[in-house]
């Protein structure tokens, strides 16, 4: 790493040292704000910010965000999420207890086109994005100067549909190895198994080149020019067995009118996909998602 | 007609008493423009405005668009079609000639749902929708004070699709009767048959819920909402026998999240609807369109 | 009122008469989550919805906006706000607790340009603008007909700045005996006196038709046009003392380009206006928003 | 130059050694289209793309631009020079007859913050922007790594108040030394003298980081902050000596809401910026923009 982008983590985390964020979810039922706040408080807690939903009566569904100081969090982190699991098993609470301290490890992967993971490198570059890039993998090469004069791992694992199951032995190891917490499909054009999703749920956001679900699958521009649509999307989602088919994080779109041919929809879809996909991440690295019965809750 | 509308549609056609547009498509080689320019020049005509458009090499299709000012329009109108047809030989122009003066007479279509028909009538009211709004056709009766209100002719035909033929075959009576150039579907929500469609090519003008090609067909934002996606939007497009698969003249999207049920989808749509068709409808008054193998250039 | 209107608000007085929103802002803290929480649970209310947001450090400033349902809130409302302005004192709370069943009264001023007036009016037809529109006042005549079409009360009050004072005291003894929770300037083209609106502090919504800072005071759309803009805007904001200078609740903008002259802006604008008014006005209505320091927190 | 760039570039030219564009601005009057079109056809050209506007009948000026492939224009691009600047004479035409082999020399000014030149680097890897980016000049050194990396020269020419006129001297030189057509201020934080700025008519492109006529001058992030808006934008414009009041080429804006402090209007802003004076570069290098009475047409 970069001494200047590490010099930047060290100072993101002095400043989140008793930065905490805590995200619940559970059947609705009256006193669950009461009870969080409570705890909360009997720790010298005091919350930042703080967001709530609960979904329609019939559904049932209580979520909620909370981001908060702690004194002496570093210290206390562990007593509190023992407590709280205590807590939980009482209210059926799903929850993540998270030290903002503790920057995510992400891993990158991407095939040729490069200009998601340059938006990625640039946004970490200027401490808008903050990960620690543990890794870059790729089944081509064009992105190892790029990644390599970051002082980035660059792993180059060739990749095809016949050998799928080696390369993604070899990916799952290095993930493992990296102790990694999110993987961001930067523009990777392979298939994912069952197996490698299965092992990463809702870790993996990928980025379609469409605003879905209108032209789910291959070759989305061919599509939208073909069909003489007047806005082009881009889709930021978590991936599932189902292709294309995962939880919708963000969505953006531009405008294209009848001049605008294949390669200028490619074009103007590229800044699209960038900043879609760079939402996304930065959602996930702040917590800022539940995923809810194939749904994002984004706080 | 309220008289003051009347008044307006009078200042329009003063005002635009020489003013003609010219449409032309044809295959594309040179010394088109120069043609053309020189027709328009021999009639002392001054072109003040013009867009032209020419697609890739392999199709090789022109298209212009020209609004000029031409002294004593009204009485050389005749004459200049009559040679114009004879240039538009020579180079096989596909070509239409329109007097401005000649305010385009409409007929909207208009089920339950009111928010399209008042969209168009407000702005029809304020001066910025230059049509003759001749009559309104609706299977139900919700939209007859309004319309009334304003002294245009409202006609109640029930529809479903048992007595179909008959019900359009009165509709196209009507259209005839009133002499109307174009059909706005305004939330109508009885589907059209192959016959009525031929007999209006390029002449009806639908709103769908939906950016489409996304959810094509029924209940678009029970689905948008099911699918959890973060933009919905609305699509303009001639009808063709093809369910929602005509032309697009313009869509729009608005951003949405997870707190917004059904119901909100359907507001947040009502309001992406309205502004979609209106842009569509003042688009094809203006003469702005030309449809080429199911696609619009809008000029 | 309308038959049609009436009924859609008692049905939703009937929907909400257990649906409470409490407001405030204080002091920031640890615990305060926690002992507005505890107060609710205790009158067994459920929290369906709950935002927060707290300043910088150096500021301090603690806002929360809850939405709740609670068992019997009518009988209960005048118990509850009297404990609660109790919690308050010891937390300086400033604070606000409405009853959604009490739909608030609101008037409309409006001059000769309708099209935000009838925005308003359209939305609130279609039951997305919850509101009792109590009276229309107007310095001219054109709106009348409309607003008593919808037997609203219509009041003509012709103004001019020598005669401010006794405009006002009429407008005033009109909104005191509508008991009137809002004030909407729909374009309305005359300026309030100090004393008018320091009877209304938070009370007034106006609209102002540029994206304000930019282009304050008189004829904005010429001085866009002058200036060569490519966006136009609007602006709502709650009236201060300072002309455009009060608190912006929403903004919004269109894209505009060298073929537009300055009555194409107007009409771009007023498409802008319309939904920028309209939104500021249900935020309003929906106890979404906290004025400090000059400034809106939107929940 | 990279190779990979140089390889583009060459790819470039070799598509595009027969296509020309021609931009004219003269009094309106009938006959102009005519004119041109047929001078266009006596050289065999066939019109690509066109587009056209005149003024209003009080100003009567007259745009037009046109882009053409003509056989073997290499050859002839002097000779058709010579004998439309006879036509010019006869029509008053202001007019530039680019050849787009003839690909533009752009110099980048930078100072310490680099989001704008790294988009701007970014887009001409990939394609997107068609310049021979022929240096970068920077009061810092930040920029360094990045610009030598690809292989384009970089000029630490350090500068403040005291010394403007030697240092514009200096850049003057080396702008005459590479033979520059185009010299983007890429946040760029000197003020240039009007000696520099008349050396450099509508050659010199700034971005400005509000969306202007709003916060004119300095620090527009921290004023917007304090005004509380909801909009925050970007303008790029030509410099002229009158600060942040040259022609506006472009403007865009992205949301804030009142959880945003400064730091996070900048990294707003930062990504609009970026995406702004992009589209104006890019504009410009397409000989899209005619500057006519500090306003800008843009075909």
């Amino acid at each position: 790493m970069n001494s200047y982008i590490k010099d930047q983590i060290e100072l993101f985390q002095e400043r989140n040292q008793n930065r905490g964020r805590l995200l619940v979810s559970c059947p609705d039922k009256p006193g669950i704000v009461s009870t969080i706040s409570k705890f909360l408080f009997s720790h010298h807690a005091n919350i930042i910010e703080s967001s709530q939903y609960s979904t329609n009566p019939e559904d049932g569904t209580f979520f909620i965000r909370i981001e908060f100081e702690c004194p002496n969090l570093k210290e206390k982190a562990k007593d509190m999420e023992h407590q709280f699991a205590e807590l939980a098993k009482e209210f059926s609470f799903e929850w993540k207890l998270t030290h903002v301290y503790n920057v995510k490890k992400a891993a990158i992967f991407v095939s040729k086109e490069l200009h998601c993971l340059l938006e990625l490198l640039w946004e970490w570059q200027s401490g808008d994005l903050m990960a620690d890039i543990a890794l870059v993998i790729s089944n081509h090469e064009e992105a190892r100067d790029v990644v390599e004069g970051l002082n980035i791992p660059f792993y180059h694992i060739p990749a095809n549909k016949d050998i799928r199951a080696q390369v993604e032995e070899q990916q799952l190891q290095l993930l493992k190895d990296y102790d990694i917490d999110l993987i961001v499909l930067a523009r990777y054009m392979q298939i994912l198994t069952p197996n490698f999703v299965a092992a990463n749920p809702n870790k993996i956001i990928n980025i379609h080149h469409s605003f879905l679900p209108a032209f789910i699958g291959a070759r989305p521009y061919e599509r939208a020019y073909g069909r003489g649509v007047k806005l082009i999307g881009a889709t930021s989602h978590y991936v599932t067995n189902d292709l294309d088919e995962g939880p919708i994080i963000e969505q953006d779109i531009g405008r294209v009118d009848h001049r605008d041919n294949v390669d200028n929809l490619k074009k103007i879809g590229r800044s699209i996909e960038r900043s879609v996909l760079a939402r996304a991440v930065k959602w996930h690295l702040e917590d800022r998602i539940i995923v809810h019965q194939n749904k994002t809750i984004v706080f």
